[in-house]
């Protein structure tokens, strides 16, 4: 893997060592659950368990390490834009519905209305984040990005620009931000940040 | 690391690849906090949320990938016999605590008294386990261990026979297991599998 920036600095394998890069996220992992299930003064073990549940489901194997695994196992090879989606939405998006979700369900006021619009709401967040990301990694530079401009090509990835060309995969970015800001418009409550959230993930230059 | 086999089969990462090996110990982390917390019909939630909450605190900073870097960092240097206790407390003793009280708090029928015991139980068992297996790298063969004898001695690490010779640290093996019997003598119910794996983790010749 060549992507040796993040966010403008070496990322955590290149600055400490492989060995201590895996034990750093094997730790962080483990200190989200161990969080979620310290004794809260303001959540019910009922929805301790729930946000558990919820980040667990997100992450493991038919969240982000399966996307993971299915991306290393698309490398080098033609994937069509369904399989892309699928490796995208369980690589990232699962993670991002999640954390919106978790930050619903912490709160008792959501109801199940507001939770199934944020659920799609996450899922058009993500997707239209991957795209940008992808757009991004092939017409910005590598101080705008903080991470090495190109890798996707580099690491021989498909990408919603190759499958697409650019002006689709724009246009498919856009669309994915107008869908997420219509959702945002059945929930009830101050959804201002969520709204700026996906401008900032979906419609950034950089 | 030298270590290539464990049980006299290639390692996962020989066998499947670096990638590949981390992601699957990613996923499989995660899998324990999603069975934990998983809707059950037979635990409340204040139980499943303690059995998370003690799994958490036994692998993460403060337990097994915190003991895994302590002994990196150690490797190749000189450590006392404190410093030895604690990486190895830590590294493996936590977790086999853990998974013991864990048993425990799951029933309902134990109480604190008994926890207490558990908890001590748990700590020699860890302790004997490791004094074993440090043993067992500089006696055993490789075809015995199901994993490459002597690879301590190639990793530069310190352990109890190199600290206090074999007589002795056989002796300090011996002295766990009858402190780890003594102590399921305090637990009412039936104890005999407990000392058993007691028997077979700290007195076994291979």
């Amino acid at each position: 893997d060549d992507d040796e920036l993040r966010r403008g600095k070496p990322a955590c394998h290149i600055a400490y060592g492989e060995a201590t890069a895996i034990l750093a996220g094997d730790a962080l992992q483990c200190l989200a659950f161990e969080l979620l299930s310290a004794p809260h003064p303001s959540f019910t073990a009922n929805i301790q368990l729930d946000l558990s549940h919820t980040l667990a489901k997100a992450i493991g194997h038919q969240g982000m390490a399966g996307g993971q695994m299915l991306d290393l196992a698309a490398s080098g090879k033609a994937i069509t834009l369904d399989q892309l989606n699928r490796i995208h939405y369980l690589k990232t998006g699962a993670l991002i519905q999640a954390s919106i979700l978790m930050g619903a369900k912490a709160h008792s006021m959501v109801d199940e209305h507001a939770l199934t619009a944020l659920t799609e709401f996450g899922y058009w967040l993500g997707l239209g984040f991957q795209i940008r990301d992808d757009i991004l990694d092939m017409t910005g530079t590598t101080e705008q990005l903080g991470k090495p401009q190109g890798s996707d090509h580099l690491n021989d990835k498909t990408t919603y620009p190759v499958l697409l060309g650019l002006e689709q995969a724009e246009a498919k970015a856009q669309d994915c931000f107008d869908r997420a800001a219509t959702l945002l418009q059945q929930i009830p409550g101050h959804t201002e940040l969520l709204y700026e959230l996906g401008r900032y993930l979906i419609i950034r230059a950089a």
